[in-house]
């Protein structure tokens, strides 16, 4: 299929460790079908519209460089959280955003994010077939949330849950390391606002005694009860928790003694505190010592601990999307579709964007077990080959080497 | 020099991502000089006086667990926070001690751990020598804080010090990921009560802007200046601060709004909030949205980013602790003396356990520059070499392999 025009590729949303993979993987079909100009978006949809361009084959000039950009963290390109406006009575926005992808005679569009992203690339290719724009906008996944539909899991999860599981593999040994001597509650607390994938990540390091993820309602009274028991029987006990973790009447739990919750640009309230707010609750009322930890966004930029198979799968993805618009084919999302998973087998298709856009794809409910404090065996089947293999960093002078703008 | 009997070795106070190195070599010397029995201290001298001994002969049995152990994090044998009381007043419990060394005929007993492990190593060495006691005493030095006298610095700061910039690179990055469309101040809360060791490792990555240790006193109005002068010119911030920074006054700012403050068993208090805290500062006075990082303790027992010189300098030290105990050495601790930093020579001594116990080592106040908010050149030349090369970690399904009592 001859080539038509230029590519753009943006980057938005949250990063992962494996964002910048698909960025490669892009670029990399981008090149091999002779793409004259292989622009990124700096700071995604929001620095394009003010056509801050970026012209990558300047800066990523050859395999070395393709290698290093899969070992550096965040989004290379500069992301945005940045929700186009409804077409109707809001033209202009997309009139613009079609007058610069003229002017730079692109032709493909990718955008590489979760939910909020592949809405983006929907409204963009709604508006196209609407008003016969010739442009062709493909979808390529991304989330540690991993709670996008239809694909089998986003890349980002795999790294994000491999850096879940080996953290916390360490910090319970450490907090094991006075044993009788010193009764220890590690609480761990992990990202997804609305589904818990990652939190269930906990289950594939040993010794998590307690999971709670934001599917189920959180009871704090039955979790002190199991906290009390579980002291009786043993030294150190480890929970892992979803931020989103919500009471049965719908309220967030970081949000009864934390005055600090505040909303994003989506209008996500944003979490934090729950493990510090029940490390409190334990060290009342079951007399425990609790620590909480916060992994933060460490567990989504640890880029010194990716998953070998994430990282290939946000590559394919990535070039997947690249060729599949370079071929016709717009309004559609790179999906992964796992054959096998012992041994692991993935294939690659495409998807309508109009069913991934801003549908969230929870745990599935008879995977939560133990009354909503754990996770099944298949949970473990289902992400034990997504964190497989490592992709090991750069090193030099003691600290990774990451690819810079 | 003829073995006279077995040999102990204990691990004591917060642990370090190499103590098991340490461990690991005085297995090796041990083994090497042809001690008949090998012992490990279950929980340190705590856990040594409910007779809690492990034959380590039968746990650590060949090259390939040695090599498995030094990738272990946590201490392996179990740690304690146990103060010896003093002397006078309470031999019962220094006779316990050596009524336990003399029916497991040890000769040679081995401590590993920081300022207060080594206070324990003294109160031994001197019950020995006023009591005509043959056992001889030797400790290991050990800590990620790096405040022990003498030694040129401490295995575990070397690894702590190479996680914290690897980590910080990483967060750094994805903080700026929104570019000038977010402007973010992100503080990083690092260990170290007293000395500023580890907080100054946070120059060894760009882009930190403020560095503040525990050695100065911390002014608020001054850093909330800083802060919006910074903001004014970039849209990144990134501050780094000792969970130990003090008022002029002396109060601990961590202390100003944190009720949970408590003590341990060594009387100090125990430190966490103080990121938090000025988060919460820089949003209300400066106007940029701050967000807080607290490496808790994966600082301290990421094992799957270990500096190999750190790693190799651990091992080296319980390999001669244990070489000069069965040498006829007693009441010393081993120290690393550099010779020469680029390129980087370091050889080991011994040095009198009186001058090292209870003493702490503070960064000095001439690298302490910028009016009290970053480190010199000289830190950096004397850090770098402590973080560098890699001890890579076995991963088996996805996760660091680690041994097991």
């Amino acid at each position: 299929m001859a080539v038509k025009g230029n590519i753009i590729i943006g980057q938005s949303g949250g990063p992962t460790a494996v964002i910048n993979s698909s960025l490669a993987g892009a670029i990399k079909a981008a090149r091999d079908a002779g793409v004259k100009k292989i622009y990124g978006m700096h700071y995604g949809i929001e620095g394009f519209l003010h056509e801050d361009i970026l012209d990558l084959k300047q800066i990523v000039k050859n395999d070395e460089d393709i290698s290093l950009l899969r070992r550096t963290p965040s989004a290379f390109l500069g992301s945005c959280r940045y929700k186009l406006p409804a077409i109707d009575g809001n033209e202009d926005v997309y009139e613009k955003i079609f007058s610069i992808l003229e002017k730079y005679d692109i032709q493909y569009f990718l955008y590489n994010g979760g939910n909020d992203s592949m809405d983006t690339v929907k409204m963009l290719s709604d508006y196209a077939a609407a008003h016969g724009k010739t442009q062709k906008f493909m979808g390529i996944p991304k989330t540690i949330d991993n709670d996008l539909p239809v694909t089998d899991h986003c890349p980002g999860f795999g790294s994000a849950a491999k850096y879940i599981a080996t953290s916390l593999k360490e910090i319970i040994a450490d907090a094991e390391c006075y044993g009788p001597y010193r009764k220890s509650v590690l609480i761990a607390e992990i990202m997804g606002r609305h589904a818990g994938w990652l939190t269930a990540a906990a289950a594939l390091t040993d010794k998590v005694d307690l999971i709670y993820l934001p599917e189920v309602s959180f009871d704090p009274d039955d979790f002190v009860k199991r906290v009390k028991e579980l002291s009786e029987k043993q030294s150190s006990i480890v929970v892992a928790v979803s931020e989103g973790i919500k009471l049965a009447d719908g309220r967030f739990v970081c949000e009864l003694e934390n005055a600090d919750t505040k909303k994003d640009a989506f209008g996500h309230t944003q979490l934090s505190g729950v493990g510090k707010y029940l490390a409190a609750l334990v060290s009342e009322k079951a007399g425990v010592k609790a620590r909480s930890v916060e992994f933060s966004t460490l567990q989504r930029c640890a880029s010194h601990v990716v998953s070998e198979t994430d990282s290939n799968e946000a590559f394919n993805v990535g070039y997947l999307a690249a060729k599949s618009a370079i071929e016709g084919s717009s309004g559609e999302m790179i999906t992964i579709d796992v054959v096998s998973r012992a041994p692991y087998v993935a294939n690659y298709s495409k998807f309508d964007i109009h069913e991934v856009a801003n549908v969230e794809r929870k745990v599935p409910m008879d995977w939560i077990i133990n009354d909503g404090t754990y996770v099944s065996d298949e949970f473990i089947a289902y992400a034990r080959p997504l964190i497989t293999g490592e992709l090991n960093a750069f090193y030099s002078d003691g600290v990774p080497v990451h690819l810079s703008l």
